[in-house]
């Protein structure tokens, strides 16, 4: 946390506030790390229980989001902090937005473990796998940067969700062409379809975690800035 | 604007950059508005040039986003707001992040029109409309909602979010009944099913700000609150 600069605050209290509250980021982000990886492996080995567990605990995530952001709240009014603290504040608030509906997609992964699979259909898991692995180290990636308010790291890591985009098509054009092939599986198929989907969407929240991070330690808005967005710096 | 009691405030100053920045907002949900409203109408007409038009007139919702949330910000630190007024820049700041999502959903949904369909297919389009016609008017009630700060309409927009999905799930059992009888047509079919799925999560979105604008009048957290959900009340 050494961007963080907690050591030049005048009060005591409001650098314990900042840890506190950060600290309950990273159990946050810690846990929808968990559901991911055993959504994967729920998927992975057709665990229905597991399915059914990460379904069930998607709960704590959210209660985390709705008492981090109270908590950040109460730091606003009660710390009333100028600049690069408002602006660390303002990032949070987004980046548990963000963890919230990451959490959100997990469920939808998990969906395909419920999913009556042939010998056949199971094949089409091996490449939702392989993404859901590319996906998972990009959000360890994404939260170890957020952890150490690395921008450098962040700005690498945005860059590189391309590399998911290409896996995600790729994967999307078996499917479809396996859709094509053996109709009577489109309803199976069409679940895989969604969960390669959220995790095409996983890596897009990740990027926007990035985004966050970059605006807090450059004080620069990089949001918008592909093909007909617009590139801010304030 | 009668519930955000601008009255009250004893810094005049305070008053106007409320008034401005909620102006903006509003000028930010109705080009939203006026996104989707297009969008549909290109996809109806197979309008492949209002399509371009509506791609390439995003950008203008997301150089808004950026300007307001900077607004906000600047807010925050300037004048320091405490209770119902910072839970309303935090309702601000969080509702211009769900609008700016809707018109990237807004992009999707024209991009069928882009798509070439035969005469048989194009009568797929025709639930797509109708679905589409349901969430136009769920954002404008939304919208509405959120200008008059009315956690009353609010919250039975909240509610009748059921009609969309209902709606939505009908449309995708016929489009996957279609790529089954024609599997040829699985690529263009997928396009419609993108954007059936684009509307369905304007659904929630607009769900999302009827839950900001409950949490600045009434102070409650009303985020999940679904079946697997917590209901927290602050």
């Amino acid at each position: 946390m050494d961007n963080l600069n907690l050591g030049r605050h005048i009060s005591g209290q409001f650098n314990e506030d900042l840890e506190r509250v950060i600290n309950h980021v990273m159990q946050m982000g810690g846990l929808v790390e968990k559901q991911l990886s055993e959504a994967l492996l729920a998927v992975c080995d057709a665990d229905q229980d597991l399915a059914r567990k990460v379904h069930k605990n998607d709960y704590q995530i959210n209660k985390l989001e709705v008492s981090i952001d109270d908590e950040c709240t109460r730091i606003i009014a009660k710390r009333q902090p100028a600049a690069g603290d408002l602006r660390l504040i303002m990032a949070i608030v987004k980046t548990i937005a963000d963890l919230e509906r990451i959490g959100d997609e997990v469920k939808k992964i998990a969906q395909v473990a419920l999913e009556s699979l042939s010998g056949q259909q199971k094949d089409l898991l091996i490449n939702l796998d392989n993404l859901g692995r590319r996906v998972l180290e990009f959000l360890q990636a994404t939260l170890d940067a957020f952890t150490r308010m690395d921008a450098e790291a962040a700005s690498a890591i945005h860059q590189s969700d391309t590399k998911i985009d290409r896996e995600y098509e790729a994967l999307m054009r078996q499917l479809m062409t396996y859709m094509m092939e053996e109709p009577r599986t489109i309803p199976q198929v069409m679940s895989v379809i969604w969960s390669a989907r959220a995790l095409e969407r996983i890596g897009d929240r990740c990027q926007n975690i990035c985004e966050y991070i970059i605006y807090f330690v450059k004080g620069k808005v990089v949001r918008h800035t592909t093909e007909d967005g617009i590139i801010k710096t304030e």
